[in-house]
């Protein structure tokens, strides 16, 4: 079969490799239907060491399954189900809790021996607690909105869950890419009254806009400080959420938080350390966040995707076949795209 | 009048200072019956640059109100009061919302032209926000712990409230200094079932196991780290309170916070940025805290305090006139004393 093999940055090649097929008797064997590119996947692609063997890319996908092992009991051959990007047992005491992402026995597709979903069929472990069942049929009109449950709009949802919107409440949302637009529809879904987009693309502030930001604030640094004090009496706003993961943009959240506020990390963190400890602690602000348990959150926003009351499909600008995952790649890297969906 | 000044690191002396009195309208004089040195005291006593004009010390206190200025309506002549370290107006935004310590109008004693509490006297900002008038009379036996109440009690508290203490759960204490042996009592307060100190003071760790404390980890960094796992089924505990706030002990805490976990941090934080904040993330683990609205706290802590339920005053193990808060400060700088209460 034909996989997303990257092996360095800024080499992505479309590789014949071996079938994938059932090892477990908990996997299952998904063809799939639809997958993405992922704006943390662009930071192997700007610094991954070339190596022979290469890396399976992609974590976000829609399938059919097409085989399960002797133990699934939940999904069979011919569902259309969601692969988050996580896989997870559903039965560990963290699945339990809803962290599906810390799950005992769980990992991340596209790492180890699990291959990645940019590909033309996957491997999925842990089937039952990890695959989630479409109530529906393959519908042209849904699949986009549909497959950012299995990442964007679940991980934009958790930052807005962790930092804790909520009705009447001020939200501001640092970072324009998809995870940062989820993000916007994610405050506006659970009730903020005014949402700050901290960005600075105009076709993607228009989205943002159109998902329901209220202001925009497009400077950065100490100006974009200055510019959300303004917005918000002088205090800052309830709720950050950090969609972008660098020092710059975690700082910038910190300082726009009011005191007694939080921030909601969902950025990946390209360091070890978190700036502006200091203001955090003396302004009491709350950080928390990390990788999404988009499997706790599908069964939520479900509905809303569905009915049409959120649409965050929208956030794709570029659909490619599977040969054209590497320019799709480029094309994100180049800031030409928002977000790339593969059609298989 | 006396009061206690810090010259630079190491040079506390008690010196003869202008009387204190009211400034503005919202003023209250207080005779101080009770003062503390706090562990952040100790932070100046080692590191602050000479001066001749020095710096008024102490913000911990219980005394009686002298004098009001006209605009005070709570609090008259002859209360008994507890003043808790962080002065308040009680009526913008964050008072409202029981973040005192981030007042629009308050700030902090021992700092800008508000003097310190270790002294004879000592004038109070908005009194009617700030004050905490106390129903009882001066009481030898109440009073060290009431006197918590103006700080370490209620900052022990925040620390076990941000980190989500609640019935059932696992805490873990970090540092057994005043404010750790409050968050032990604050943990076990508030439900917590498994309550583990890490220090190694013989002493702190016998009080400690008094307040609560189920378990004792003396060792430190990677092996407390693997220690607090063992005992925790290799998870980690729910709720850590970070009563210290050096890098070592932050990084302890969040190293040991199970995923999905809180780290409440209440000691002071020595650096501009926070580490191990990738450990956080992966493990969305959630780092909150600051300096603590003691003012908020007073009212429902102040009824265990009277009926002897908790007994923080316990933490006091040296009791010195004003005559004796120099050597107070070399007391518990070399680790002879927990925690000194000055009585006037």
């Amino acid at each position: 079969m034909r996989a997303t093999v990257m092996f360095g940055a800024g080499e992505v090649r479309i590789e014949n490799v071996p079938d994938s097929n059932l090892i477990e008797p908990t996997d299952a064997l998904v063809r799939i239907s639809r997958a993405s590119i992922c704006g943390s996947d662009l930071w192997p692609y700007r610094t991954l060491e070339h190596s022979e063997a290469g890396r399976r890319m992609g974590h976000e996908a829609i399938g059919v399954v097409e085989d399960v092992g002797a133990d699934v009991r939940t999904v069979k051959a011919g569902d259309l189900v969601v692969m988050p990007f996580a896989f997870s047992d559903g039965t560990c005491v963290f699945c339990h809790e809803g962290l599906q992402t810390s799950c005992i026995h769980g990992g991340f597709f596209g790492t180890g021996d699990v291959d990645g979903a940019q590909a033309e069929a996957v491997r999925v472990p842990q089937a039952d607690g990890t695959l989630f069942v479409l109530p529906v049929g393959e519908d042209d009109a849904l699949m986009p909105s549909l497959l950012t449950l299995s990442d964007v709009m679940g991980t934009g949802h958790h930052a807005a869950v962790v930092a804790e919107v909520g009705p009447g409440k001020t939200a501001a949302v640092v970072g324009d890419g998809a995870v940062g637009l989820c993000g916007v529809l994610a405050a506006r879904r659970l009730g903020a009254e005014q949402i700050i987009i901290l960005g600075r693309h105009p076709d993607r502030i228009a989205l943002a806009k159109e998902f329901g930001a209220t202001d925009v604030v497009s400077e950065r640094g100490e100006e974009a400080v200055e510019r959300v004090r303004e917005l918000t009496d002088g205090f800052g706003v309830h709720s950050v959420l950090e969609c972008v993961g660098l020092e710059q943009s975690t700082l910038t959240a910190i300082a726009i938080a009011r005191p007694g506020g939080a921030v909601g990390r969902v950025g990946v963190p390209q360091d070890e350390t978190m700036p502006a400890s200091l203001p955090a602690f003396y302004n009491n602000v709350t950080v928390g966040g990390g990788p999404a348990p988009v499997r706790a959150y599908i069964e939520e926003l479900l509905p809303d995707v569905l009915d049409g009351r959120i649409e965050p499909g929208r956030v794709f600008d570029r659909v490619v076949g599977l040969d054209g995952v590497p320019d799709g790649y480029r094309a994100m890297a180049e800031r030409q795209s928002t977000k790339v969906m593969v059609r298989l």
